[in-house]
């Protein structure tokens, strides 16, 4: 920075992201109050108001200007001047908008209202099992995909370009070899669970909880892993999540089911993983669109990590189960061994939301390798059906009597999200590698969750990854903290080790 | 409307409305939020939202583009083609636009930083009983005011530019009538009411009442009202409000207080009122800035037309006394009658928001008239607690202790909003002159109250006023329901009738 001009374009140039953050604020708490309680019959009103802000949002974000500035911003002499964040703003933001103005706008309209109708559409036809009727839109959303992919530009493999979007920098190649390292190991590790004689024993989960008392042991829980209520709250609908919509409102919400206690329990610590990412990001991006999860995966990571490494080991259960027996009085009178044995059973199952934590990675690899398929390979919409059956037979040994149950489950790609799905095992195999690191940095560290001594956890995540928001890359967190990129054999260990305890394998 | 270029002048500025309302909606989901629960230290975030977002918004309403297409919509033989709804958008839309664009940015820039600091600096000197504190910012604020005041132009007296933006068409010469007539009557009867030997016992409600009991009651009332729960919901919040998004999602709030039952469940009829005005406009206005009140007298007199005509009437307690003693078992053993009197006392008091039926009017006719002198008279803000005092030692006989429970009770000078206080007398006159008329076109008017059968009343008032939203003023309505233009001695009448009965005269 030297010139005045150049000063100038950078104060233009945050004010712009700043306008375009207050947007994005405004737009998730529009979304957070349609899923958490507003009045029916104010949809389509809110519906619209959502679609022009977005538009005006669009505008904002792709306005010829904002290409100016980045483009002074971008010189080298200027760039090198800048601090780190608005270096990282400038390096992110030119992403977003060479990515955004590169989609005609008449086509991106056309697409917004294929996805919203594809979305109904998709509903009925999983309600009916009716492939027929949903291949159409299908047929379509993949379509309009691809022209995308062209208009944007094909790095690496057609897929990469849709897999960048999540998980910025991961590829085709990388996922080919990670994914199938997890699936040769995997199946093997499946097929000897489900022939073990120590299956858990989960008839006494079977029983009605009280939703109050699920709500209050889930309120517990949350304080207890350092979620900050005064900077967050927790609801409830019909599809948990999570929403930052800045560090200091951090949303989530669960679903209590009076007949499965585990379901808002693990539910809630999920989300709540998601939170203190959210939560804890630096005060100096707040207010800018640096201050959120640097992708799908780091995130779920976290949310991961969370639910399944801390709150379904048997360390955390050591000391809480007490308190959950606590709140059900009567209720929970098997072992802590019992309980803990039962909240990580395995068993291959249809649905991938159902899946435990070994067989949902699998549920992923088949999904992964069908996109790979649709975008790589060329094949058609109408051929998904039988591959995707064909593929859980081979790798979960079950096939699903109807679509409904097969693949019309997910939302996904009615709404266009192809790339989304590696995200979810990206977290899984993310949080146990980050969790050998852990455990060698934070030598205590099993002890500390059998004390619910939860706290230095969380500030050793908000030293390694919360504070940098999307300050860091996702390659760039996980080389720096475990000093290696991306390797599955951190999850297989961590399986292997859990199961064989528990299986006695 | 005869050439294509009209029909697309008239595209254009029914997007621009579409797109203002959705800001609209979006802000007012905002602020709900934030009175309903947003945590706090999401706060100064969500301000920077708000500001950034009415920033947006007042570009849009003030653009140059957005006159011109006014100028072509006003030329006569294309604004006598415009359907009524079209006609009413333009009259409203250039009162806005040119009231909007009379003020330099920079000058009202300024003035939305001085009345937000001028609000945390009331609170402040309320709470320390200190009007020297806050005197130089209530100084600064009249001298904005009185800027603004000569941009936008006098109409009859200085004042009456600052009533026409509350109540449109309202002028101090109108209301020196009224409030005259009210005040001659009103301060003679308050006399009555306090020399008379037949004091109503209150002591009984000074009881414990459980909130759960309080909400279920609030919510069956609501129900009894015809408020649609698929339309709106019911919250909670500090200072009870009613916001309308938009026809189809209305949201009220209450606050319960365990130590006064009659605190949430009048409230409760209260913003109720306000929710049925909006939840029942016509479809057509729905998604333009038609679709709200047509000012804040008139919706004032649909709050105060059910809280007090109908919700403090005898014929109502007849009907649900028994329900409201259901809800809250042995703690209501007197009889209706007396429950009757205890919620309608007469009590000269300092508070405003605290005061009955009848001396609120006083409370209000004392800011009219310190009102008119700030502006119509000069009066200077340093004199303002002399005069404070001085009209309550008038009116009501007694004098505030100290300016917390004095001139600086009220919120609505520290925000600027001179010409406000009137809209609530405004409302009691109204409604008591609605509420003559619909004695005599539904004839058996008290009985459905006596049966609880609200319906044909909300019908009444839907067909006579909700639909029309800002279609007609509020002269047009009053004139048009009534036959007459507003007559303070429907208010005076229905006052003495009660009081007589209830204080035997
Ligand atoms: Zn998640
Ligand atoms: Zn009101």
């Amino acid at each position: 920075m030297t010139t005045s001009g150049e000063n100038e374009v950078l104060a233009l140039f945050t004010e712009r992201i700043a306008l375009i953050k207050s947007y994005e604020e405004a737009l998730a708490v529009l979304y957070w109050d349609l899923r958490t309680g507003a009045p029916r019959k104010g949809m389509d009103v809110r519906s619209e108001a959502i679609g022009n802000l977005s538009g005006q949002m669009f505008k904002l974000s792709t306005a010829p200007e904002l290409g100016d500035w980045l483009t002074v911003l971008e010189a080298p002499t200027t760039y090198a001047a800048l601090n780190e964040v608005h270096q990282r703003l400038v390096t992110e933001t030119r992403k977003d908008y060479d990515r955004s103005v590169k989609i005609p706008p008449k086509l991106y309209q056309e697409y917004v209202v294929l996805t919203s109708q594809a979305e109904s559409m998709w509903e009925e036809a999983k309600g009916n099992s009716d492939y027929a009727s949903f291949e159409p839109f299908l047929d379509k959303i993949i379509n309009y995909t691809n022209q995308f992919i062209d208009l944007w530009g094909v790095k690496g493999t057609r897929y990469d370009t849709l897999l960048d979007m999540y998980e910025p920098g991961m590829t085709t190649e990388q996922l080919d070899r990670v994914f199938g390292g997890l699936r040769e190991k995997l199946v093997p590790l499946s097929a000897a669970i489900a022939a073990s004689p120590h299956q858990p024993e989960t008839g006494f989960l079977e029983q009605t909880y009280a939703k109050d008392a699920q709500k209050k042991f889930s309120l517990f829980i949350l304080e207890q892993m350092g979620f900050d209520f005064a900077a967050g709250r927790l609801d409830e609908s019909a599809h948990p999540f999570a929403t930052g919509l800045n560090p200091g409102d951090v949303r989530i919400t669960t679903r209590y089911l009076e007949g499965d206690v585990t379901s808002a329990l693990f539910g809630t610590i999920h989300e709540g993983g998601h939170a203190l990412y959210e939560q804890n990001i630096r005060q100096d991006l707040v207010g800018t669109t640096l201050a959120t999860g640097t992708s799908m995966g780091i995130h779920e990571s976290q949310s991961r990590f969370w639910e399944n490494v801390i709150g379904r080991s048997m360390n955390f259960w050591s000391r809480y189960y007490g308190d959950l027996q606590k709140h059900f009085p009567g209720q929970l009178d098997v072992p802590v061994e019992d309980f803990y044995r039962a909240t990580n059973v395995v068993q291959p199952s249809l649905i991938r939301i159902e899946a435990d934590e070994l067989t949902y990675n699998l549920h992923i690899i088949i999904r992964y390798e069908i996109e790979k398929l649709i975008f790589n390979e060329g094949v058609k919409a109408s051929e998904l059906p039988a591959l995707w059956n064909a593929k859980y037979k081979e790798y979960l040994g079950i096939e699903p009597p109807n679509d409904g149950e097969g693949v019309l489950q997910d939302v996904h790609w009615s709404g266009g999200a192809f790339g989304y799905f590696p995200s979810y095992s990206l977290g899984n195999m993310y949080a146990a590698q980050l969790t050998d690191t852990l455990e060698r940095e934070l030598p205590n560290f099993w002890e500390l969750v059998e004390n619910g001594d939860l706290l230095p956890i969380k500030n050793w995540l908000t030293d390694k990854i919360y504070q940098y928001g999307k300050l860091r890359t996702p390659s760039e967190l996980i080389e720096g903290i475990t000093g290696k990129p991306l390797d599955p054999d951190y999850l297989v260990e961590y399986l292997k080790k859990k199961y064989t305890g528990i299986y006695k394998l």
